[in-house]
């Protein structure tokens, strides 16, 4: 699977979209909101360019788009005032924003924003400050993205989890190969050594390799200021460790489960890979479960450290892990509930709330995988499980991890 | 009428596309293709940067959108290899394209293009030559885009003849207006002498403004290639002067002299300016037509120098009118004739071929205005018109001015 190609947040603006289903990644912008102020403002400590050049790694649409290059713009106004600088004018600084995804992100909504974005910014900040240039860069962050020095503050959130491809030999390429993580998706506790150290291998080039991209992009001084899903504990030690992957491939194994009850009933052989068993029905075979792993590792405080070290271009301000509630707190219950009295529908539950964020995340990957007919199935079930789960702990949290650094 | 907000290319790859009809502005790139390329190297022969800054300005999208690009970064590789540079390596320049439209343009579908794009360079050019790194940039090219001294090669096509708005006062915001453009959508021969100068006074403004603009962002030594849409003369004395707007509006006018007829037999009265008469028939209203006006001026050769020397940051490389043909020439001829023999369609008219191309630019802003069900009629009658025209002058040409420039 080509991730350049296929992986996307779900496109526009209607139920199923990222726009609509990204309260967690919106908290978490909330909640690190305070590094980033901290990490721009001693930035600006040293010296304030005419020219602000910032880039928003993993920007992907909807209303998180712009919501952090907002908070950055902000905080180099509130710097711009205490230094008693405080009327607009030609000496204030200016923005140039670069906001990167991978190419299948949907542009065309987030451009269509952008005018909206800088009036209102024209007009809470008052006549010319800090005007502001937006352009778009469709690329990977796991290559380069800018000419050298080209930037002085780098922004990404809930996205470096993702990695550049799935770990070699876990892609499915091989029809015999030499380990399969058998009725999981991705690393989790139950997974062979091998495929851990695959996982573990495949991230820390991944990590390296965009340090070392962005310190050629980052002038020296220049800031950085990055969250990502994470993990308690250095080993994979409870299944949240390896969320929300371990309750989707719970999903996938019971459609499994029941698919081969339909085809005891029918007597049907099913061994082509790649094909759903019984087309229309949303039942899935075992070895594609076996066969399939996401790119994704959430890693622990103490790889990255170690990462961040060997790497040597950038020296750590804050390194820090913070609990989420899973379902990204209770901020947006409001627009759910009176949209589902609003229709006379039932409210949705935490687990049902959860898993439309999750299929707007991975539904691109998911759906070119197993197939679009599943889709609805596999994620009702996953919402049932949540559901369990949130009986079980009503508290439950998931760990993200703020990494402030600093370039040499 | 927000320009902003309403006017775009026709999105997509469909039959309607832009991007499936865009013959005369393929064909006019490749005809100035020379002139790029002069430019360029003119630029290195005083200094070649590590990274060479390029803006394409109105880029659309479809096969052109990268097509211009493909043309600059080639004439660079041609003069690398005649200082005797040949080899790939870190020395070799690197590229920072920023690809502008108005927002509402397709990015997602050029974005979807880029990594064929640098795959193919890459291949082409042998290793890391020319490290080549994208942006989009959605903005009006008639504000500013970028920060200061950004820019070492601006190019433009088939895109400046767009005016920033409507001239004020044929805007159709003014219930009673004092200048009327009767039976005719933009500056034509038979238009008032107040409504050419309203649009004289318009370009002039957006141009001077546009130059003024790039002054700031295109450094010294830096070089401009634009191409826009011109006229013979400098009083607007034929038709096609003002072409295409003229036969456009000689297909609306046939429309309204019909709804007169319509009206006529069920004695309706019809007085609402902004609503079409009989919902369906896409027949239209007069003074609907009296009250549109396109934003939209091809001026002549001698304007466009008084505006260059007024302004003056930017002193006169070439200035020349280029003859193109009305349908792009016979470039896509075939094309055309292979589809239509596969699926037994009669091969299009050249009027035919000319008004889809029209239609791929001006659907968004017309159907935004008169409304959707009148467009397919509306061309019909374009195209029929346009053959007309073309049997009495089969090798009908348009004016294109082609302006190369150098920052002071």
């Amino acid at each position: 699977m080509d991730m350049l190609q296929v992986f996307h947040m779900n496109k526009g603006e209607g139920d199923a979209s990222y726009a609509k289903n990204s309260a967690v990644q919106s908290n978490i912008l909330s909640m690190t909101k305070p590094f980033v102020e901290e990490a721009m403002q001693k930035f600006l400590d040293n010296e304030i360019p005419d020219t602000i050049a910032i880039a928003d790694l993993g920007c992907s649409s909807g209303p998180t788009a712009l919501k952090a290059v907002s908070e950055i713009m902000e905080a180099v106004k509130c710097k711009w005032r205490q230094a008693g600088r405080a009327g607009p004018g030609s000496g204030s600084p200016k923005f140039m924003v670069f906001l990167n995804d991978l190419p299948g992100n949907d542009f065309n909504s987030v451009f269509a924003s952008i005018s909206n974005f800088q009036k209102k910014w024209k007009e809470e900040k008052g006549g010319d400050f800090g005007q502001c240039f937006i352009a778009g860069l469709p690329a990977t962050f796991h290559g380069r993205l800018l000419p050298n020095n080209t930037l002085h503050f780098v922004h990404s959130s809930s996205s470096l989890h993702w990695l550049s491809q799935v770990p070699p030999g876990l892609d499915g390429k091989d029809d015999n190969p030499k380990m399969v993580n058998k009725g999981k998706i991705c690393v989790s506790i139950t997974s062979p050594s091998e495929v851990i150290n695959a996982y573990k291998l495949q991230f820390q080039n991944d990590f390296l390799s965009f340090l070392r991209y962005r310190s050629y992009e980052v002038i020296s001084g220049g800031r950085m200021v990055l969250t990502l899903m994470g993990r308690r504990f250095n080993n994979f030690a409870t299944e949240e460790d390896c969320y929300p992957w371990e309750f989707i491939a719970q999903s996938l194994m019971s459609m499994v489960s029941e698919g081969k009850a339909v085809h005891a009933t029918y007597g049907a052989q099913v061994v082509c890979l790649g094909q759903v068993p019984v087309p229309g029905t949303g039942l899935i075979e075992e070895r594609m479960v076996d066969y399939f792993n996401a790119p994704y590792y959430a890693p622990c405080l103490e790889e990255v450290k170690q990462l961040i070290e060997k790497e040597s271009s950038f020296s750590r301000d804050r390194l820090v892990a913070l609990e989420v509630d899973w379902d990204g707190g209770n901020e947006n219950d409001d627009d759910y509930d009176e949209f589902a009295s609003s229709y006379n529908c039932t409210p949705l539950t935490r687990g049902e709330k959860i898993a439309k964020m999750h299929r707007a995340v991975s539904e691109s990957m998911l759906g070119h995988y197993f197939g679009e007919d599943m889709l609805d199935e596999l994620f009702n079930r996953y919402a049932r499980i949540l559901d369990q789960k949130l009986i079980v702990n009503p508290n439950a949290k998931i760990i993200n991890l703020v990494i402030s650094l600093i370039r040499k």
